[in-house]
């Protein structure tokens, strides 16, 4: 038996790189994750925190629905805002919230839907340690969105169901 | 040196058994990939093949847009059909054809997105050989889909770009 303990130390090393090589073919996996492109950071004043947006389909005058890939960073969210002929959004990575005025805060993961009435004052973003990346498909037939505050500190942080 | 040879069988177990227990480990990770559940198989005769569909979202009299997840296996394939307020497509996986009567059939692959418009016959479905994971975004508000009839081999197997 002696002998073969000879054996465990390159064995080991071996064993190690091996598990080391398979990680680090992990992270081109992680790329793939991402069903759309990321896009530009958000610059406008209706969002706290950073933001990406992708367009993926423009509203037109024969089909008037717009669709845009969100990423917000942890922590980023909207300000309170409307959409005159509603949203729905689809959640396609990591963990975020979304709130209507008065209702709390429920948490979004991947694969759900949330459906945003019309007119309704609601917010969505990340939640303080994890991205959160949606689909946001939204209609156009009635106006664009209308912008209200910015969510506080104490909203965002507010009791979540 | 020749001492050395004596390692070789044993490290070449040892680091097979590591890379093994690496792609075991694989299948987990892409049932990851899958953003959206599956549903269930799609048994109406408006299809050709193999299809799934989840609803994720049910249009109302408020927010007049539908969303449903439709998974393709390889060849399989929609009848032609229009939408009276139009459609958009979301690829989420795979790859698969989009062809309005009339056009060349198009490839759609992960991240494409295409928009369908209103009342203009067309159909979409995985290619021969690979499946097709799209999110379809469709406008209720002028009615409902209209069924044409089934791509015949001759259509699914016509020329692409």
């Amino acid at each position: 038996m002696k002998h073969h303990f000879k054996y465990i130390l390159p064995l080991a090393i071996i064993f190690i790189a091996a598990c080391n090589h398979n990680q680090k073919t992990e992270d081109p996996k992680q790329e793939k994750v991402l069903v759309f492109p990321k896009g530009e950071k958000i610059t406008n004043k209706s969002f706290t925190g950073t933001a990406y947006l992708q367009m993926l389909m423009d509203a037109d005058s024969l089909n008037v629905t717009s669709v845009g890939n969100v990423t917000f960073e942890p922590g980023a969210r909207s300000n309170w805002h409307l959409h005159p002929a509603g949203q729905i959004l689809l959640v396609t990575g990591g963990v975020g919230y979304y709130q209507e005025k008065g209702q709390p805060k429920k948490i979004l993961r991947k694969g759900d839907a949330i459906k945003c009435p019309p007119n309704v004052a609601h917010w969505h973003g990340a939640s303080a340690d994890s991205e959160f990346i949606q689909v946001a498909i939204t209609g156009r037939e009635n106006g664009p969105t209308v912008w209200l505050g910015a969510v506080t500190d104490e909203e965002y942080n507010s009791f979540s169901k």
